[in-house]
């Protein structure tokens, strides 16, 4: 079957994979989009030491299912966990197989990932879409998911002085999340264009340069940089909240002991919960079409991820099937 | 008055340095008692470019007011705040003059400290030390108020396990305020003897090396050192916390994107507040003689820095007046 494969030396190819071979449990799925992360990105450039098929958000079809009790879902359209736990270790039964520790991770860790044209995934992973949710918004249900998760780990009174700097997708994502709960949430980012995306979807832009005293209650680092976090911290009151979302290779330098004096709280926020961030979308509570910036073929990957990769790009997605 | 004076040179000497002399609403004290802390250590060295008197940890007495409204405390026996706030801003409203952004911080910042004969001290941060406490126990209370911070800003289960990484003078207060929580305490650290003494005070000692998978809840970095961070973190659960206790001149280098995987919660934690520290102290609930390490009178304080810096080293004591 025919994939996007990431041979480890930072070229993106596309070429013929064995086809997923279904355990039990698992229905085959013909994926038809899916969306290029920052995460697909640094995957390429060696992140993790991946090789194989990226990939982990997407939207696709079930084509067939290995257990005949799972038939119902034959010809559904679905998403999918990204993160598939033991199902057997105290994480999963509290249902957080993204913290189960022999997790394998679709597209990141141990399992081919999504940007291929067939994909075999747990049952138990999968979450039907809404049948009014076109499949170029429900593409975005992972990401964000990723940006509800801040509002499952962080009090967000409506009283909160917010910042959220990155203007990339996850950026732009988490700064509607958060705006929803009527906090006065402002953007800083490097991209006049995101920063204008983020004006039209109704976000305050946060003037430079930083005050003296600093009023954020809460910042959100969605840099994607190294830098990100030291920077972040500079911007949060005393006792206020960091939330970090960047995973960068190697380590983070940054001044610990102004976390202590400040006694800031630092939140590292990960994956979400998938069927809130389905009922989000469907419901139209965040806007998606801005964040969206190009679609290209599967055969045409390498010039996709190319454009991802640059400066100011969103969204970009990947057309598996029409 | 004769006082220890740190001239930012590495050096610690004593010598004659002006008296204190009173503003309105200041308490003039002979000092009796001191303790050296790792932040007196440090500032020796050249932290934050500190050079004068250092000294925040201290028990004194009143000598005289400058208001007649405060002439009850006169021959009153007295530990005090060691953030000096502005007394006009919000955070001095809340009785936070810890996080007032134009606080002097006694011996460290902008206000000569303690380790002199006589000290000037406004009385709204002055706190009476109960008739049945002993200096040399009183004088923990600034160090146990440090400790006792971590209850006020993380939730504490009896069910909890927790490491407390440093065996020195802040982690075994931390460790001791914790365990009467009910919360399964381990300690670890690089010194036998302090070990010892964890023992004796009824904590386990954590076994090394590393568990695969981290079981710890709560961990408590109080190192002092730079890469005890990192260290921190990989002995903390998925979604656990650590509370950041060092600080330390220049960066700190960790794996950011562990914390972000891990969604752990990394809480800075700095001064805490003294009454409650006080009533521990004269209730016995935590102990402090084991602490101990020495006592040397003021015009020793070279030799009793000196001590102080010594591996294993607890409380090193200065002795003002009788």
């Amino acid at each position: 079957v025919q994939a996007v494969v990431l041979p480890g030396d930072g070229r993106v190819v596309v070429s013929e994979v064995s086809d997923p071979v279904l355990g039990p449990g698992e229905a085959l799925l013909d994926v038809r989009l899916g969306g290029i992360c920052g995460t697909d990105l640094q995957l390429a450039r060696g992140y993790m030491g991946f090789r194989g098929v990226p990939g982990h958000e997407f939207v696709g079809t079930v084509r067939s299912v290995s257990s005949p009790a799972d038939r119902v879902l034959v010809g559904a359209r679905v998403v999918g966990e990204i993160n598939l736990g033991c199902q057997d270790c105290g994480w999963c039964a509290k249902g957080l197989s993204r913290h189960c520790p022999r997790r394998r991770v679709l597209g990141i860790l141990e399992r081919q990932g999504a940007f291929a044209r067939r994909l075999a995934l747990p049952v138990s992973a999968l979450h039907v879409v809404p049948g009014t949710l076109a499949d170029e918004d429900a593409v975005f249900a992972e990401p964000l998911a990723a940006a509800l998760e801040i509002l499952d780990q962080v009090p967000v009174e409506p009283s909160a002085s917010v910042l959220v700097m990155g203007d990339g997708r996850l950026g732009l994502l988490i700064a509607q999340v958060i705006s929803s709960r009527g906090a006065r949430v402002m953007v800083s980012g490097r991209h006049d264009s995101c920063l204008e995306i983020a004006s039209r979807l109704g976000l305050a832009i946060q003037p430079a340069p930083r005050p003296p005293e600093p009023v954020h209650d809460l910042v959100v680092e969605a840099t994607g940089s190294a830098s990100g976090l030291d920077e972040a911290q500079r911007w949060c009151r005393p006792r206020g909240t960091v939330v970090m979302k960047s995973t960068c290779a190697g380590p983070t330098s940054f001044d610990a002991s102004h976390a202590v004096v400040q006694e800031l709280t630092l939140v590292g926020s990960r994956c979400g919960r998938m069927e809130p961030a389905l009922e989000w979308l469907a419901a139209g509570r965040v806007q998606v079409a801005p964040l969206r910036t190009a679609e290209y073929p599967l055969e045409e990957a390498p010039d996709a991820f190319a454009h991802a990769a640059r400066p100011g790009a969103l969204k970009v997605l990947l057309r598996m099937a029409p």
